[in-house]
């Protein structure tokens, strides 16, 4: 079926120019005979495919001086444990603002290994807005604070940067990285599954201030020691090569559309054409305060909780697929991450629009 | 270039209709408008791969009854470290048979969740056989053996698997399951990186015997929980989708190539026509034992070292790549995983016979 539009929350749209290129050189890679998910990671061939795509990710994020890039496995829930085995150090505790399933996540994975502060949580009203920044309990002496930029269940975003102050920040990006310029060295460390904004899943991108890591915690894996991880280049062994390739393509693709600051104002405008909609009409609703609205998963429920299969099954035959809300809210969410075209949100409210007039 | 013969240790060659098939249907798969990339994990059309996926495998392993089948990431370096927080429970150590590099490694990394004994080992001789399972020192209150069934570095496979009793085996076989019949029965786990016969890398199987799983050690990582992951079908988090997609095919080609009977024969034969050639001349050699010698990884040695580089640069103009010895050994090493086809070891040996007539 050609003309699909696809807004799952995650693996998700790639651009199409990425994968294009992809297929095109799926059997040969630049005239080596070999398909990148054949080569050596130690080849020369891969190394410059490695290295490349970490001097892009570099450049395209304006990644800082003494912050280190690695590529490695097991998604953001494996940092979840991997952060404060690698940064809690002789620190028992760390803060967590919870905005939404994800951040809830990261606290309770936290206690296998020291004591997860939640110093603000949106959980009383069903995460629906982000606790005022005044409201935070934040401790001096944690060893860092704990943030989901984008909640892809509930969609909730932090449209500004928090100051935490002198106590490092630390951010789960794995559904806005990439989507809008960022200041790095605001962050101590940000962590991020490849499957939404950036490649395939399977990769784990990890951007940490040098200085933060610690002697790791008794019993932490040789392959999620940062500090090892980077003195081997991210190729400890055996890395997930085609993965880390595609990123390289997807970070290609951003600089030569304009770079971040281009894609923020493109999805901007993206999200602004279904949440403007959302707001002038009572049949679809979005829950979440304004002030903290995804850009990237705008969940929505429908005047009537069973007409929830009739839309679906009407939005697969118009091409739109992806679009069943997670379990714990129910309803809808499009997302609409950097590979979403302006044209696929604009044949979704088409569609929203069609289905409202017909049921309404 | 077209032609090359890719004999790399790992990520290897894969097979060409697995690889023609990733190409045809890479931007569409199967009419559903969508690269298998690009599919959401709990999308019903990657459910489907992922199950039959798994189906094949147990098809062409024959895993018996009562043995979970777990798509893990992290390769086999990560298991060295999750085997032990999952199947040691109370028990304080393990028995390790090394035969390797790889041995060698599993048996640090198990050092940090217990204590790590070395029932026999070939490093005395520098790898060059098994030690007599006689004078293994198992002990009957371990909590596993582990083996390594082939070392890649050194070239090193277990013909015969050994009989430890009552003691449960482990194995990591990432470089020779799926590559001749296997009695899985016997074993309590076996584990492997994909990247050698089965897939792209960043994909881990692990085959485990459900009743040896224990409660985890203390700060095991929730990805890693054997438990956790089966209960979940291996979605406990997002899955490495793409190289579970291609792992499947890789099956699939295995079954309607005649299944691991067949397979075992042609990898006979491909690694018989090298050895023949090696046994049968004086200027390479192969320092392993005969009854140990791997079919998978073929280590070589030129009569004079200084002619490495000169053998490797008419073997790249010969198209045959990939070649290179792990530095711990040095000298050439040729991998002959499934994907390698016989003419591929034929036009080695014909570029070996001439290459030595010129030096000689």
């Amino acid at each position: 079926m050609s003309g699909v539009v696809n807004f799952s929350a995650g693996p998700a749209m790639l651009p199409p120019a990425v994968l294009a290129q992809v297929q095109a050189e799926l059997l040969d890679w630049r005239g080596t005979g070999m398909s990148v998910m054949e080569m050596s990671h130690r080849d020369r061939a891969f190394m410059s495919i490695a290295q490349d795509c970490e001097q892009r990710i570099r450049e395209v994020l304006s990644v800082p001086p003494g912050y280190l890039v690695l590529f490695m496995q097991g998604g953001a829930s494996a940092q979840f444990g991997v952060v404060p085995q690698n940064l809690l150090g002789d620190r028992r505790s760390a803060d967590f603002v919870v905005t939404g399933a994800w951040g809830s996540k990261a606290a309770a994975e936290f206690s296998y290994f020291g004591q997860a502060h939640v110093a603000a949580s949106g959980a009383a009203g069903h995460y629906t807005s982000i606790p005022d920044r005044a409201d935070w309990d934040l401790r001096a002496d944690a060893a860092y604070v704990h943030i989901t930029t984008n909640e892809t269940v509930h969609g909730v975003q932090f449209q500004t940067l928090p100051d935490v102050g002198e106590v490092p920040l630390v951010a789960d990006m794995s559904s806005d990285i990439a989507s809008y310029p960022l200041d790095v060295s605001r962050f101590g460390l940000i962590y991020a599954g490849a499957q939404k904004n950036i490649g395939p899943a399977g990769l784990t991108l990890v951007i940490v201030r040098e200085d933060l890591i610690r002697p790791v915690l008794p019993g932490t894996l040789t392959v999620n020691r940062y500090a090892t991880v980077a003195a081997n280049d991210s190729m400890l062994n055996t890395p997930p090569c085609f993965a880390w390739y595609v990123c390289g393509l997807v970070f290609r693709w951003l600089q030569e559309t304009g770079g971040l600051a281009a894609r923020a104002q493109i999805n901007r405008r993206k999200a602004a054409l279904l949440y403007d909609y959302l707001d002038a009409q009572d049949f679809y609703q979005n829950p979440v305060v304004q002030s903290c609205r995804s850009l990237m998963n705008v969940p929505f429920t429908l005047a009537r909780p069973e007409l929830d299969q009739a839309f679906l099954d009407g939005a697969a035959t118009a091409g739109l697929v992806g679009l069943k809300g997670h379990r714990l809210v129910g309803g809808m969410r499009a997302s609409l991450y950097n590979a979403m075209p302006e044209s696929g949100v604009r044949a979704l409210l088409d569609y929203m629009k069609e289905f409202a007039r017909s049921r309404a």
